[in-house]
């Protein structure tokens, strides 16, 4: 039997605006707007990413996994700015009400990720929709005053990390779709941590004061490491040995069986790890506050006048992918 | 011969960056977030509304008009905050690459709205989806700090107004739907009043400094005055004299023919003029103040200790409506 909630007033009262205490701002969810009140010396930023059923997660994943993705790619873009998480506003359009146990869970998904990100819901909106369950988030960062990281302003010699593992989501995808999938060279557990890394992906908050100290440009990795390596080299370029990409172990292992997972570490996309410029004058410095963090960071590069991004094998010689990212509006 | 955008880059760069000039902190939509940089004193306010097609607008309307009215919509909450309008996201999700011609139309409405309502556009998102087309605009004003005008916080007693009329947008929309509707009593500038009422709402804005100085609480009537003025009232009430309701002309002529029509006034909806409230005391200076505005406002009732809102007619009898607003999370 459905048990489906009757209109936007319960849908509101009932589960979201819970995740709207301890922000004076958002009037319970009970106002059409929502309040900041900057704190002097500071900035905002603002980043707004939706995710839609069928583009962006499959519908029938878990509500509060669904939720958590929503809020933590948004966040990840404050993170690779630089910008501490403040607060974040919710559009939801439905294909139908959502049943009363799918909306417990998704607002208990929001409750973890809020709590695990220092942010609070803010304001938001709900409607129907004729197409699939699209989640609008915005979310609202605050750092100080003239600190933002922007993702241009890269210069030839700079020196290129990322934080984290690459291609750990894309393989949890597919086996996500497909759970036999490597089974003679991964565990179950294994398994469990890639699907994780695309359930529920971890923005690298520990990160968020070393990227303002010390990096002249970042963004996370989003859409592919290759697509968004050349949106960081700007006009310059840089030739990355695969060998030097920092993979997991249960990467490591499904590679054994398959090489062709360097391509979902290469192009795979959805990893949102930080990636993310150094200036050779301020190398040893960075090296010792990122080392001090819980974040691994790895060196995959440096950048030269040569336009262009290109991966090689350890003699140098160029590899070539399948692609070298998501882009989400041509994916039609 | 269909002439289709090709990539989310040639999208963003010929026809949104363009929207992004005069906002620094949009980095000419080349970076994943946007730099606010509040003056000191003030707070912000944020507003989000997505509009869908077939919930929201017909997807068959001009570009142009659907653009100006996503954003209209959110400033129109600005606005009823007392905040002036200073940048907005966008979040764009096609079912199919719109057309070179489309999108620029919808760019220029964008302009035109942007350019009326003081603001820019500083980020946003544009995706595939198997929906229908799906616009989503954060809007973010701005206003001295504490002077946010709430929802709520009515008291029994307080004057209630509304800002121009009511009802054109409903009447417009069964216009545009049915043009030979009302035949006999509206004219072609008529029916054009009506129809611009509902594909171009115009936000208040010349309101938005009486509304900090003078209204306790206000909110724009977007779902219907009945439901709306219900919110404001909160645990008050206020019966409100049908005649007393402020209509346009055309609107007037129209209800020549059909009585009916006092329906859309009451719960129309998506007329985007401003409900507030006014304290007793204040009344007096607060009716110098809207005077020189360009903006025509109508008493239309005081807030009285029984809950409720309702519709009398002369002799004060009451008069039953349909019902009395939109809940557009309902309507599936």
């Amino acid at each position: 039997m459905s048990d489906r909630i009757s209109n936007e007033t319960e849908l509101i009262q009932t589960y979201l605006a819970p995740l709207a205490m301890g922000a004076p701002g958002a009037f319970g969810l009970r106002d059409d707007a929502a309040l900041i009140a900057p704190e002097p010396g500071t900035d905002l930023v603002i980043s707004t990413d939706p995710i839609i059923a069928g583009v962006h997660f499959i519908a029938s994943d878990r509500a509060d996994d669904i939720a958590w993705k929503a809020l933590a790619v948004n966040v990840s873009d404050l993170v690779a700015k630089g910008a501490e998480p403040l607060a974040y506003t919710l559009a939801l359009a439905f294909p139908e009400p959502p049943e009363r146990a799918w909306m417990a869970d998704f607002a208990s998904g929001l409750k973890s990720a809020q709590t695990a990100f220092g942010c609070h819901l803010i304001g938001g909106d709900t409607d129907h929709t004729t197409g699939p369950l699209s989640i609008g988030v915005t979310a609202i960062g605050v750092l100080p005053r003239g600190s933002f990281v922007p993702r241009t302003g890269t210069r030839a010699g700079d020196h290129i990390f990322v934080t984290g593992t690459l291609g750990d989501s894309a393989l949890g995808l597919a086996l996500h779709r497909n759970p036999a999938l490597y089974d003679t060279v991964l565990t179950e557990g294994d398994k469990s941590f890639l699907i994780g890394r695309y359930l529920r992906p971890s923005p690298r908050l520990a990160m968020i004061a070393v990227l303002r100290a010390y990096a002249t440009a970042a963004l996370d990795v989003s859409d592919g490491l290759g697509k968004d390596l050349a949106r960081l080299a700007g006009g310059n370029g840089v030739s990355v040995r695969v060998q030097d990409l920092p993979l997991s172990s249960p990467a490591r292992a499904a590679m054994t069986a398959d090489a062709s997972v360097m391509d979902a570490v290469v192009s795979g996309g959805d990893d949102y790890e930080v990636l993310f410029a150094v200036v050779p004058e301020r190398l040893a410095a960075f090296k010792k506050a990122a080392a001090i963090t819980a974040v691994s960071t790895t060196h995959i590069g440096v950048l030269s006048v040569t336009p262009g991004v290109s991966f090689v094998d350890q003699d140098g010689r160029p590899i070539a992918f399948k692609r070298s990212g998501y882009d989400h509006f041509s994916l039609l």
